[in-house]
């Protein structure tokens, strides 16, 4: 018998791996969670809707989710599929856009300063003071429609008192808002009036508007928005708005989604699925409207309505932020039921459907954009905590009724709410910050450290003394640590001294760093707990420099190295890291060392710029067809093929006049050129040679027409005695005997004779020359 | 009761994970990888012995266990703890330090050719030819000790044929390095002889020792290896080769191991380890070296001997190896036995112990290191597959013997063979090449590739034609697939068109992204299937490329990246990235206008490129004074004003046409700019205003002018009874009353009169215009 392996048994486990839980929200606990398809991760998150500049609560949301994007790809390796939508249809879009334009509209129409323009301000402001400021004034201050201007100064006099305004504030939130936009319309009328028409006009017309902003747009709405139909209006703000979000998200260092989603993409496919829905028996018309039939679905044995907040089914105050106008529709069957589908008003952008012109209610588009990526079936839908309900349950429950599927989303993860210096974020409370703000004054990393400290699902509560004191401190002493081991590396020869450094004390210090890394991976499973994936690493950071300050020379420097490494890393997992963004790809292979990716992402904004304006020069040239500007198309070419080339970067000229800029080796850059090159010098070369060719044999016809016809049959031009009679043309009429020719080498001859005649006349001219 | 949510489900599995499985060199088989403590895996991997220059043998090595353990920490996301060893005791080691260091001493004591010289390098040469090269000769033309001289033609002409040498490299894998060091060294000789005592005697003398290096130093070491006995000389040559051995693995992007550790520095702790398995019944000392006694081990009820190659028990050929001089020692219990610890030699480094002066067997320190960070039991251990028996063998049977345990490694990974064009790779096949000349003729990334393309355990045959062809063609595609996908991103702008491009074709290209993700992940489960791993990223490419040429302009921009990027980081997880080597920590967070000297570094080139062409385009545009010329002119000025003001770059141009390029802050920039523009803004204002005040007057006076003299001193032009008689010109001569005007009066109004004539005149003149 053949030798045999003694038997091996599987390793037994002194631990088993931590399972990944999650806090779902379909079961307010954690839960383990279990991906459908292998570690693919199907994952949908509700994205902003875009109509102003983002603030600290989009950094919240954001960040917090980037941080458990991370987590579940970048450390439990997970395959996630990251989509994200865009909101670019919503009522505050489709005001905001109609006022700008029509404020602007106005605004470029006016040239001089009027009678009639001051009243029109006065009137708008009037009606700002009725409409609004009234609201927050007690009763027995509200001015009505004819005392108003007499009223104004009592109003001023009575809110100069700072009690007196916080009763204001308390009767209507935005009262102080309110407040200063009448105010300084006031002022603005004051200046205005009191200037004669004169030289200036126009500029103080202008400057009486732009001072009146908020309170002429609302009355300019008021009175025109019927005019505004261009769909395009609306488009371009959120257009504008989306992309100051993603600039905001890249300097916060919030990863793009994979797949990015907008409404106004999208709109036919919301028809079909509204129609599904209704046939489905979950949705009803009403006055061009559709309204989903909440009732019929939560009656349905197989679905539940509002998964979510059960609780919350029924409560005004909830839905009526998602229904807008329709509210208080009486056409509803129930006060629960939402719009699927609203019937456009005048001033808002429409689309066709089977129920008249109309546009999207808000909870649908999540459902059709996340059904056409992912189907009946997502791992997980996050959010912000207010979308809960009714956002969330409402678009689960479409998206079901839809699917006639069970559970649509398998887990619902909800950020927490975020407060700035223990109120909630309001304008109005003056405690509003953009991230730009925020940007001003802390960076982007002490920003997610600040995140990271607390629980994603928990209400952060974000304050100036909490920035400057625990999160500067923590952050200067991971910094601290990598400069000190740094310091030490760069100290350390690698020299061996012939002992080994591994004792007792760095026994225990292994220890310290294989027990963080269990129980940092204990504590993201458990539903990612970054406050204490954190304080793991800090406390391993403490030990790592207590056994430094111990250890003097005989410090082992690989093992605190190994320590500062996986530190490192996981803080960089966290994205907390700075100064690298892998690009897509794998990178250039560099001759010289360089360092490609900085090369790619400080290169590109100048060859773009570089390259427009050649693409700019070039249309012009090719334009004018001038022939002056051939060498301008010279120099174009000069640049694609001399200048650039030995640095790397190739223009590939299209069709449509703009050069694709792309970033390749010059080795492989110049070698490509180079055969083109010779390709077309062998094409040249061929050419000039064909050309020489032709001329060789035209030379050599015009020299064969040198003799001139009466000289071609005589000597030496034909052998001495081959004829010995020609008649006056030089044509021979008998052979060298005498003897007369026949009549077909006469006929030949002849034929010669004129040949050369052409020829000749042809050498002649050509002679003259 | 509460409202309370519906129940939930976990969700049911589409598909399980798949579970990773190792080829198990304990089984012989695929078998689940199970580590001991969570997801903390002990890895230790069989370092090199450092005496000579790193060779493709080490690349395949290294790099094929780098790419192991960057799946398993980066892919997999295992907490690795990886450890290596270096060996820096070994006969090699030592027989080269010694040689070298006598040699060397030689050398610095040798300043002039003596007789003496010639008699010690021919005495060298006489037994190299004798010992060595003799052995590869057939028995009727060796020479004796005699002879030698006269038979060294004999066997330079034998040799000559190629039949011949061939039977002699049969006989002797070696024979052709030993003919040619002899060949070398006669030569010499045969030079030196010729010189006579002079000027050049010292270079004349060491030109000899340095052909004759191998042979003397031999013969050196034969004559005075006893007086070699100071430990540094043997650890200087190993510190050498360490240090050159990580600058290799450095330039092949192999991770340096967490943990490193040198049988030097653990000399001590194996005197102890040998002593407890003496103690434990498994070792016995003999004439100061200790052996293993392998009978005892086997027989022992927990313990199997060479669980790896049972069959290979007892093989003498494969234990020689290890054994080195001691391997035919009479003093063994058994055949299989080896030694723990080897008294040492004269000329060897020695250290105490119970058994009299000595040092490490080979296969101790591995199980001493190891148990020393591992202790009992550790989750891989890795090496080259020439290790499996007997040091693998070895090394286990003492750990188990010492620890008395029954599995001191869980699993044993060993990487396959490396052939060179076919044959195993040997300096005398003239097919060996070191890394340092493997790197000059192809990329650490092209080499890297050539070995993902085979399984990490099976034999590879590394041939140019395969890195010329397949390996190359392999890298182009992706290069080539990046750089496509690099160049739509740039071309698009982000801008929808309304439509959401997400279509069946889309569907199925994602689908193929999930599907690919899923195969990766199964073919690295499948014991690190990276050949067929890169099969599917390379198909996932040509299947999107297929769908960006099928899709044109309504290509899905982010499906693409999607795609790409996922294909990039997966290399890049491979370890085939460019340009990225994240540093320790977090990296520091940039101020603006940091890394300005890098910036600069990197731009200027570019910047110049982009100004000289302008300049050129310039100045053709100047030079033509061409009408059609001036869009070209401001298109220049818009590149500087608006297209590179915000990107930081200043063009000043100068008079000689060539604009001075610099690198300056933007916002400094566009202030300048602004400020400049604002100041020409209020140029041209003053100017304007100055202008239409010069016309003013100009119109004032022609309006002056329009009054005819004659009419100037009537009514309406002066009031009614100012004057009552004019002369013929209408020049008053009496006052109101009657009264004639005094001299002086009619002189003033004679030059009025005259003055209005020429404004008159210029009046009509104008009014003909």
């Amino acid at each position: 018998m053949a030798v045999q392996q003694p038997p091996w048994k599987i390793p037994a486990r002194q631990a088993e791996e931590p399972v990944l839980k999650l806090f779902n929200s379909l079961t307010k606990s954690k839960t383990e969670f279990v991906p459908r398809n292998g570690r693919l991760v199907k994952w949908y998150n509700c994205g902003p809707t875009v109509y102003d500049a983002s603030h600290m609560g989009h950094a919240r949301n954001y960040v917090t989710q980037d941080i458990l994007r991370r987590v579940m790809s970048d450390y439990f390796g997970y395959d996630v599929h990251f989509v994200m939508n865009i909101t670019d249809i919503d009522d505050k879009i489709i005001l905001r856009a109609r006022q700008n334009h029509l404020f602007d509209n106005f605004r470029s129409q006016t040239s001089s300063l009027t009678p009639e323009l001051i009243t029109k301000v006065k009137d708008a402001w009037r009606s700002h003071i009725l409409d609004k400021v009234s609201k927050g004034l007690p009763e027995d201050i509200r001015p009505t429609t004819e005392n108003v201007d007499a009223e104004w100064p009592r109003i001023v006099e009575f809110t100069q008192d700072k009690a007196r305004k916080a009763e204001c504030l308390k009767r209507d939130e935005k009262f102080d808002m309110h407040l200063s936009a009448a105010t300084r319309t006031f002022s603005a009328l004051s200046v205005a009036q009191g200037k004669l028409p004169g030289q200036y006009d126009r500029e103080i017309a202008h400057s009486l508007l732009d001072e009146s902003r908020d309170i002429l747009s609302a009355s300019l709405d008021k009175e025109l928005k019927d005019t505004v139909t261009d769909p395009s209006i609306f488009r371009a703000l959120a257009a504008y708005w989306e992309n100051d979000f993603f600039k905001d998200m890249e300097r916060l260092r919030v990863r793009k989604p994979d797949t990015l989603t907008r409404v106004t993409e999208y709109v036919p496919e919301v028809v079909d699925f509204v129609k599904r829905i209704v046939e489905n028996g979950y949705g009803y018309e009403h006055e061009g409207s559709v309204y989903f039939d909440t009732a019929a679905f939560d009656a349905s044995e197989n679905h539940d309505y509002a998964k979510l907040e059960p609780w919350s089914k029924g409560n005004r105050e909830l839905l009526a932020e998602g229904e807008g106008a329709l509210s208080l529709n009486s056409g509803k069957r129930s006060a629960s039921d939402f719009a699927l589908w609203k019937a456009s008003k005048s001033g808002e952008p429409s689309w066709p459907s089977p129920w008249g012109p109309g546009r999207p209610g808000w909870h649908i588009e999540c459902s059709v954009m996340a059904s056409a990526i992912f189907g009946d079936n997502m791992d997980i839908h996050s959010g912000g905590i207010d979308l809960a309900f009714p956002h969330h349950d409402n678009e689960m429950a479409q998206s079901e009724a839809y699917h006639e599927c069970g559970a649509w989303v398998n887990y619902f993860i909800h950020t927490g709410h975020l407060h700035i210096e223990g109120l909630k974020m309001s304008k109005s409370l003056k405690n509003f910050i953009t991230i730009d703000e925020i940007l001003q004054r802390f960076t982007a990393r002490q920003l997610r450290l600040a995140f990271l400290l607390q629980l994603w699902n928990a209400k952060v509560d974000f304050s100036e003394s909490m920035m400057i004191g625990e999160v500067k401190t923590i952050e200067t002493s991971f910094s601290n640590f990598f400069t000190t081991v740094k310091a030490i590396l760069l100290a350390d020869e690698g020299q061996s001294d012939g002992q080994h450094h591994y004792e007792d004390v760095e026994r225990d210090l292994m220890n310290e760093i294989y027990e963080s890394k269990l129980a940092f991976r204990s504590a993201l499973c458990d539903s990612f707990n970054t406050p204490e994936a954190l304080k793991i690493l800090r406390d391993l950071v403490s030990r790592t420099n207590v056994y430094i300050n111990s250890r003097g020379k005989s410090l082992n420097v690989g093992l605190v190295e190994q320590s500062a490494r996986w530190v490192g890393d996981m803080l960089r997992m966290f994205g907390l890291g700075e100064g690298e963004k892998p690009e897509l790809g794998w990178g250039q292979e560099l001759e010289d060392g360089a360092n490609a990716v900085n090369r790619e992402e400080v290169l590109m904004p100048y060859l773009r710029a570089l390259s427009s304006f050649r693409d700019g020069v070039r249309r012009l040239a090719i334009d004018k067809g001038d022939d002056s500007l051939k060498e301008i198309l010279k120099l174009c070419d000069h640049l694609r093929d001399e200048g650039l080339v030995p640095l790397g970067v190739a223009l590939d000229d299209q069709e449509d006049g703009r050069a694709l800029v792309k970033l390749v080796s010059p080795s492989e850059l110049i070698k490509a050129r180079d055969e083109k090159r010779q390709k077309l010098e062998a094409q040249a070369a061929r050419k000039a040679a064909a050309v020489q060719a032709d001329q060789q044999k035209r030379l050599a016809k015009l020299e064969k027409g040198r003799t001139p016809p009466e000289e071609l049959f005589k000597p030496p031009n034909v052998p001495e005695g081959q004829y010995s009679q020609w008649n006056e043309q030089g044509i021979p009429t008998a052979d060298g005997a005498g003897e007369k020719l026949s009549k077909s080498a006469e006929k030949r001859l002849q034929k010669e004779w004129s040949n050369q005649k052409k020829l000749h006349e042809d050498f002649l001219t050509w002679q003259k020359q």
